[in-house]
């Protein structure tokens, strides 16, 4: 992050409206005042640099500021676009990493105390490509300078100016300057009165229009000379409201987290504990740039160095907890800007019931289309996975009551059949459908309403999949262990010797038989997360067990005694739902996230109602999903409003949240008919190195060797490496267990500190504490490199003492 | 809604990526063949149209495609951009409708059965101002007409295009076509590979380049008779292209209704009786342009009337309902898209425990400012009014179980005081806060978890307001009834002779008696909707005995014994709550709903928690919070995580929500300071003409007159006329009452067919039922314009046979 503005160092990037707006001339002038600002040759060269992407600006800029340092990184031999005048681009990361070089090198050469200010020029207009063909408004997101936008002053600049300032402004950059020429088309007044009201406005400058190019280049030369003296107090007053704009930029940063530490009220977070409050400024893909208060308290060395531990810096983090395992597309991602703006504009938010509109019902059927596939005929549409989960509890145990005779009367009370250990969202209905738990604990009104069946569990240890099996499940009473080579094979059939499919089923039929014979208990619903329980704990729960677990509760036949004739006798009987509603929180596990399209495509077990959030939206907005059948539908059909579902929120099916929605199942579909991960699913045997087209493979988005190293270290319980999330059970010697193990925020902090020392020395991971598990989830589009230098840092924490 | 397309009737409109980009020959072209495709001079003089907003391209029209009808909107003398060119600009409402008179005026001329092809045709590029400085992408956004883009052919023209298609696409306009020259630069290639990723993607068509314009008029002339006929062939293309995607579009709009009725199950709808579905495809401020089903039955007339009757046609309707209570800011607002914008380019989403960014810790500032001014000190996030009343709820239970010792252990559990008819969300917890009522009545997870006090309630009625105290209130059990003329009067301080005062407060006392000494119940929180209960049946509940309540339980001793010393001690005593922590559902009535800030500003009453959502972000997207004071939050503080409020959704504070709830605050306290209602608030006579800076007086954006001629209706129990929200309680001679009443309904239905006809005949009013409540809820933008046809249909409707 060494090329970011810091107190001493500006830096700015200049994109232009158009070719031919004067980009050149401007530039100059602005890295002319910048220097001119320090007293002395020598003090003005420290001073000023200006860097160029393309070849044109170096050499005028050794000509009218010849104390400014100049350095071109690229030059092509016609004066065409990049993308066509090179027939070989360099890659993308190389360029970005040459431009950031070329300022850091400039950074790094001033003298301790010195003020510096750089300029990097740009390329054509804002939305011109880069020699690969990628535009270089998207290009240069990762550096986040604040921009300088040249505008354009000719008869129908106005639309290019505004139409270049809008899409900067939509790729997220802060565009505190614009400049332009005074000319006759005056449009810089009108700019002046339009953008008055906008959000961040830049500060407008006008400029003596340059003079008009003559024929004799020594003439020409020195008609420019005169004009850049004659400009020079315009350019002073630039730079000198930048740099006050960029002081208020720093102020406000350095305030945000104090501001945020006594205003806003976090969630899950106990307030007494905070440390260090992280400082968001922007984020782009799997990163967030942060900026960082200095240590409070610095043993002193030399003076100057001391000096510069009291500074704030830039730390570029990787998002290692998905942002709360939202992250799909990555931050920032302009293929979901564009498809939000679109939706925003078009409809702003619109009435949902009984309207129809083209973003809710292409996600409608693209649901029904992919993880709604062959059991799903009906979306519901509410705002986070929480509300998904009460929505489907009213649709299950409605359609139960509907059925069972007296549902609840002997205890007064209906419950669900769950899986301890499960957690379904923060609302008090949601909460209820969980076992007791930590979250639960403190909240008056939670209410156990279920039965909790203990899971048996999978992780990876010692290069084997070792499935747990409780022991309360097994006949002797004594620990029963089946261990799997294959992670693949995990979700496979058992074979015959493998004991476990006669414990499972034992075990829920005699623990039916108990809950509704012996204790007269009354069950409307299983709700279950299938494959893995997110927050509580990260626990891969043994597929074998679950799919027994649906099996047994569709064939029991003693939740009730059934009314007659059913309600809903005209859904055709082999769609109807049998025993129980099976309900699948897929909020967590859903959309892709564990390298399928959803949990329930891995156990291969259709649910009749689940619910979608998180990934659903790529990871920008809020919205949820719950899925079911019309055998769960028809039971609410009647002539009277009353016996609707009587649930929704003001912004039901949101366009926005839907047309993000589209764009990001679009994606992670292409994705994988693309063969994306094939190379994971390979390493990971999920398909041979021949065979590409099975899609019932379990991979991980991981790399197979680090975690398989990782599965022998001796502080290591165990590992669940499934698709995009890896996350680590620690072996906790002493201290609390469970959630209130400190173990991983232990982890954390060390991988926090240690910093991938090979590369930018200013990566560090952003993780969050869950007990005594340390977990990273990926995006569904990080790259391997990037998560390389994860792998790196996470080995290199774990192999040191913590 | 005349000049929209239809089947045999395609329109478009022409921007273009700069000026000089060659959008009149392309428009010429286009028209030409649109017209070639019709056989003979008759026919073709028919079939297409060219209107222009610039004064160029008519004569040109004129000149190569003869049998195109053209007209010139608007002329200007020099060739500047329109807003320099006019000194004395029309109003744009009159530009617009001249617009649309224009197309419709060529559409009605077509003989049925006929093809009709117009195009309009802008002036400059996409985002030049028109005359009066309005930019022209957000002045044409009500036509929505498809668009085609003249793209930039130059060098350079890469960048021009894709900003001009950004901003389009931002706006929320349909692109089906792209148009560029075949030059060197070969722009169209690149765009062509890079917009093939792009959602709805323009078709790219690439034309032969014009010839250079030649000094001599005759000749150039004679050669562009030429390239208008070698190039005829490459526009019919282009022309048939066009039509291909016209008759999808309306395909798809067509089944959009079906298939949402089929797959989608909507919100609290009965599906069974639903018998129109609203086809939305897209809106702008107030209002949503809709897409209408044939009736089903016609009874044939000519042969010629019935047909057309069997088409689909458009309806614009006035959002009557804001769409569910969200709209602030109009649909589609620009202001607010790029905002959005913004913040998703900028952040996507980011991680927010322990974390700051900009647009929450601004929106906490401002929250803070406003709404939380003298008593709120921190903001927690939620994603709807629901689960911000989750969290007031687990905030203010839990403050009272820290205080009182023992809570709740008589009676088993800890319940709420609120007011009976309130509603406070779908979700479990929430819904166990509300009295019984139809909405939780077949929910089988709810208890009521309360006392609900029965609410003296105020309505307007033969020009009075009236003010009704249930009998169970007074001694006499006789009908109290006390009459005030002044709307803000209902407000003020009761005189010495008002009964009301010592009626409520020895009610509250006796009935909290009774409560905690005789049943031995326990309370945790007071809760309500302060002024106006929504969702109840839009209940005007007396401000006078809400502020009673208030000050009531604050004062009452008899809650517990309190535990000593008492956990949060540092806190100042004057800070700290008292009695019961007072939580104010402001998820309807804040943010400036009601007129003023919010309703605890109107009642000049203070709360401890409060919950805001819909209007918070103008009408864009879901975003809740919850403010409360240290005084609450201290109670969460300890060195145990498990201590905290563990509550949070993964999108918590995502930065679109807090950007566009940013911009909507401030545009909403702009509008206050600019005094933008003041004409409202003095017809109601809550600022005399003289005084403006009077901010406590109450005012309907209503008009006065109208709603006291509703008043004096026989038909009519009463009206509740406050800020946006305009409710009419309907008489109930025969059939169910309240909320299963039929009667609104009916008038909603009346509404929907009753069209104003001195006006564009096919705007019509969308409303929602709400049992015997007819009510109409504004946006904060409305204009009295619009309002005044609405209240004209309304007048109408209640005037005329029901």
């Amino acid at each position: 992050m060494a090329h970011l503005p810091t107190r001493s160092f500006q830096a700015y990037q200049v994109f232009a409206a158009n070719t031919n707006v004067g980009k050149t001339i401007l530039s100059t002038g602005l890295v002319r005042a910048a220097a001119a600002l320090s007293v002395g040759a020598e003090k003005q060269k420290q001073r000023a640099a200006a860097a160029a992407a393309s070849g044109v600006t170096k050499a005028h800029v050794k000509t009218y500021a010849p104390l400014v340092k100049t350095s071109r990184l690229y030059a092509y031999p016609d004066p065409v676009s990049p993308h066509i005048a090179t027939t070989n681009p360099p890659p993308d990361s190389e360029v970005l990493q040459a431009t950031i070089n070329a300022i850091r090198t400039f950074k790094q050469s001033l003298v301790h105390g010195d003020k510096g200010w750089a300029l990097l020029e740009t390329a054509g207009g804002v939305n011109s490509p880069i020699m690969s063909g990628e535009l270089q408004s998207k290009f240069y997101r990762p550096l986040r300078l604040p921009t300088v936008l040249v505008g354009d002053s000719h008869l129908g600049g106005i639309s290019t100016t505004l139409t270049s300032y809008e899409s900067l402004h939509q790729y997220g950059y802060d565009i505190p300057a614009l400049l332009l020429f005074h000319n006759k088309s005056k449009n810089h007044e009108f700019l002046e009165r339009y953008l008055a009201k906008a959000e961040n406005r830049p500060l407008i400058h006008v400029l003596p229009s340059p003079p008009e190019k003559l024929a004799d280049p020594k003439a020409d030369a020195e008609q420019l000379h005169e004009y850049y003296n004659k400009t020079e107090s315009y350019f002073r007053d630039v730079v000198q409201e930048l740099e006050k704009v960029h002081q208020q930029r720093l102020d406000r940063l350095e305030q945000l987290g104090d501001k945020a530490r006594t205003s806003i009220w976090w969630p899950f977070t106990q307030h007494q504990t905070v440390k260090e409050v992280t400082v968001i400024d922007s984020a782009y893909g799997d990163i967030m740039t942060t900026y960082v208060a200095p240590p409070t308290s610095v043993a002193t060395t030399s003076s100057e160095q001391s000096e510069q531990k009291k500074e704030w810096r830039w730390r570029e983090m990787f998002d290692g907890c998905a942002s709360w395992w939202t992250q799909g597309l990555g931050h920032g991602s302009p293929a979901l800007t564009q498809s939000a703006a679109y939706a925003s504009g078009r409809y702003g938010h619109v009435m949902f019931p009984e309207c129809a509109h083209e973003p809710a019902v292409k996600l409608t059927e693209t649901l029904l289309e992919t993880v709604g596939d062959g059991w799903a005929s009906r979306v519901f549409f509410s705002d986070n996975g929480s509300t998904a989960i009460e929505v489907a509890l009213k649709m299950a145990l409605k359609a139960s009551q509907d059925r069972y005779i007296n549902l609840g009367e002997a205890t007064g009370r209906v419950e669900v059949l769950g899986v301890d250990g499960g957690y379904h969202g923060d609302t008090i209905g949601a909460m209820n459908a969980c076992s007791p738990n930590v979250y639960n604990a403190q909240v008056t009104w939670y209410k156990s309403h279920g039965h909790w069946f203990s899971p048996p569990t999978v992780v990876y240890k010692d290069s084997q999949f070792k499935i747990t099996i409780p022991t309360e499940m097994t006949a002797t009473k004594e620990p029963v262990q089946v261990t799997i080579d294959n992670l693949t094979s995990v979700f496979s059939e058992p074979s015959a010797k493998d004991p476990r499919l006669e414990i499972y089923r034992n075990h829920i039929r005699s623990t039916l038989v108990r809950l509704t014979r012996d204790e007269k208990r009354s069950f409307g619903a299983l709700l279950m997360e299938p494959v893995l329980m997110g927050a509580g704990g990260m626990v891969w729960v043994d597929p074998v067990f679950q799919k027994c677990l649906v099996e047994e509760v569709r064939a029991f036949k003693g939740f009730g005694t059934e009314v007659s004739p059913v309600k809903n006798a005209h859904v055709p009987a082999n769609n109807n739902w049998k025993g129980l509603p099976v309900v699948f929180d897929e909020v967590f596990s859903g959309c892709w996230r564990l390298g399928r399209k959803s949990a329930a495509d891995m156990l291969q077990v259709n649910p009749d109602i689940a619910a979608y959030a998180k990934l659903l939206t790529g990871g920008l907005i809020t919205l949820a999903t719950t899925l079911t059948s019309d055998s769960i539908f028809n039971n609410f059909l009647s002539e009277t409003k009353t016996d609707a579902l009587l649930h929704g929120h003001s912004y039901t099916a949101h366009p926005i949240g839907c047309a993000v929605a589209n764009t990001s199942l679009q994606t992670y579909r292409e994705m994988e008919s693309h063969g994306d991960a094939d190379k994971a699913r390979q390493d990971w045997g999920a398909i041979s190195h021949t065979d590409s087209n099975s899609g019932l493979g379990v991979w991980s988005l991981w790399d197979q060797k680090v975690v398989e190293q990782i599965s022998r270290m001796d502080i290591v319980e165990g590992i669940v490496p499934l698709g995009s999330v890896l996350a680590i059970q620690m072996k906790e010697a002493n201290g609390p267990s469970g959630y209130a193990s400190l173990m991983s925020q232990k982890v954390q902090q060390k991988m926090r500190e240690k910093q991938s020392e090979e590369e930018d020395a200013e990566v560090a991971i952003f993780g969050r504490p869950l007990g005594n598990v340390v977990y990273m989830i990926a995006s569904q589009v990080s790259t391997r490199e990037q998560l390389a230098k994860v792998e790196r840092i996470l080995l290199r924490t774990l192999e040191g003492p913590l």
